[in-house]
């Protein structure tokens, strides 16, 4: 009779108890015992992480049969396949193996094929044996078992698209699916960092969202991106400025706005210090959005008050209900985006 | 006929140009030139950074002479009290000794005593003699003046309490104001790091504000620091836990809680690592306010994906619309409140 485990699964941490998964040093692998709550899926691959597998490889001098043994003895030890050295994991693709009764209200059926959104890290995972490892994209197909948890975010592979054009959007589907919970018909938007992977498909959603009557600005480094921006559907506008420099690319956002300051702003710049530059445009009352894993928390909050800015600042969680349909979503909508998608990210 | 500067105060960067006043090596300090949109002060005295401030005493040797001379020096150089190692600045107190015409809707009079909210790190200043320095807290009393940008935050104070209360209440405003906005009847709200200054003043509000149906739980390192917040008025219940241990405290917290999940939390603990802790209580839809400055950007927004919580982080603005009168309310309200701060804080 199978039991049913924590939603974090905090019941299969091994060593140091009171910890959860990720933060472990040891979890359990055992596919044997059954949970209410617990997803079991068949593992296809493993896309590792590009942090993580750089590290093992160089340490096995790029030997397959080195580093075939490196990933057997981390998840033979761990029990899950997290790089001791970078703490990172990576993600992997499966079908649907068992259901606990729990979360038959889930809308999957043995045998669906699954990304899983959450990282290896966290992940209890069981390699029978290594089928092939692919040197230049980070990949590793293995025969095995990996568990989901109940709070484990997952998307089905659609049927419509390429494998690899699904997880490349997927792999930023938050923001995307933030913007469009955020931006109202009529909204003025900036986007910091528009002409990369989630600042397309954030702009994308922006002017879906906000229009007819809103307006969705994009700030680029390049007159060349902007262009391909307003042809792509990502933005309604652009400006060429450096968001390092913010009074530079305030006086830019502001003037393409018609002097007026922004509803929202968006961050997806990755690049560290843009703090002021997406805070000084925004008007009081507003929002900032910062999705760039390059945001300091305490530049943004210091920043802020140094300018007095009532501006409501949140921290761009990677996840959010639906960011999966919603990000696949524009992927279906615009062939312009596949297009750029399929040349550029896979 | 005196012209309007920049909002922000950038018509008085001498270099770097295209930066702003705080990440500025110079700004003017000239008081003889009046801008349409800044106020003037007589600068009565100015509370050094503590950070600063050691690093003055300690290359000085603690020598009044010495720490008279570099202080000047520093103000002389860069127009603004910005200590050149820790790049910290502090406040002022000072009375109002012109308005620009501009700003003449703000309240203010000739002679009102306010304190600046914005830091010494980004205000021209300029001193013409040094009258005082107490070593023991951190304070020099001037003779000089200083200049407000229309930006710029301040508040009036009050006659109903010492300075020193004020001060120590407004220095932590952000985080009960924006509690009061936050927090709606029948809320159910975590706070951690419940028992510091920040903690009591936005407990007291998220009570007020959750009343009479709402539940506010301290969490706290003490079982006497949860009586203590109850008798405030501070907390409804508490639990004693540790943050760093996000699995205990999460079923802490959940037991405090009839075993739901929480609206909001609230985190002013003041060590790193705590912002699982924060997370894992909070229901889907929820919020997670972040005032501690220790929290990191990546791991809240990595971790609420982990665990796949759609939640609402917020980086928590020093600065939200009447944040000072909001918080200075409390102290007045609560005799209770009052007595702490004075015996501890001041």
């Amino acid at each position: 009779m199978a039991e049913k485990g924590n939603k974090y699964g905090t019941h299969r941490v091994v060593e140091p108890q009171g910890v959860l998964t990720q933060a472990a040093q040891r979890i359990s692998n055992d596919m044997a015992k059954l949970y209410t709550n617990e997803i079991i899926c068949d593992v296809i691959s493993l896309n590792i992480d590009s942090a993580s597998f750089t590290q093992i490889k160089e340490t096995c001098g790029k030997d397959p049969q080195k580093i075939e043994e490196m990933i057997l003895g981390i998840v033979g030890e761990r029990g899950k396949m997290q790089n001791p050295v970078t703490g990172s994991g990576g993600m992997f693709i499966g079908t649907v193996a068992y259901i606990g009764k729990d979360l038959k209200d889930r809308g999957l059926k043995i045998g669906d094929k699954i990304a899983s959104l959450v990282s290896l890290s966290l992940t209890p995972l069981k390699i029978e044996r290594i089928k092939k490892i692919h040197m230049d994209i980070d990949k590793v197909d293995i025969e095995g078992k990996a568990v989901l948890f109940e709070s484990a975010i997952y998307a089905k592979l659609p049927d419509d698209m390429s494998e690899a054009l699904a997880l490349a959007a997927l792999d930023v589907a938050g923001a995307p699916a933030q913007t469009a919970k955020l931006v109202k018909p009529g909204d003025s938007v900036l986007i910091l960092g528009a002409g990369g992977k989630s600042g397309i498909l954030s702009g994308f959603e922006a002017v879906k969202r906000a229009s007819p009557t809103g307006s969705v600005i994009a700030s680029v480094r390049r007159e060349s991106q902007g262009k391909e921006l307003i042809e792509l559907g990502s933005c309604t506008d652009y400006i060429v400025a450096d968001a390092t420099q913010p009074v530079d690319l305030l006086e830019k956002a502001l003037e393409a706005n018609g002097g007026n300051e922004y509803d929202i702003s968006i961050s997806c710049v990755n690049v560290e210090a843009c703090e002021m530059a997406a805070i000084l445009p925004v008007r009081n009352g507003g929002i900032v959005y910062f999705f760039s894993m390059a945001t300091s928390f305490t530049r943004a909050a210091l920043g802020a008050e140094g300018v007095g800015k009532d501006v409501t600042m949140l921290v761009g969680n990677g996840y959010t209900k639906d960011h999966a349909e919603i990000t696949l979503r524009e992927l279906r909508e615009s062939e312009k985006i596949r297009n750029l998608f399929n040349a550029k990210y896979i």
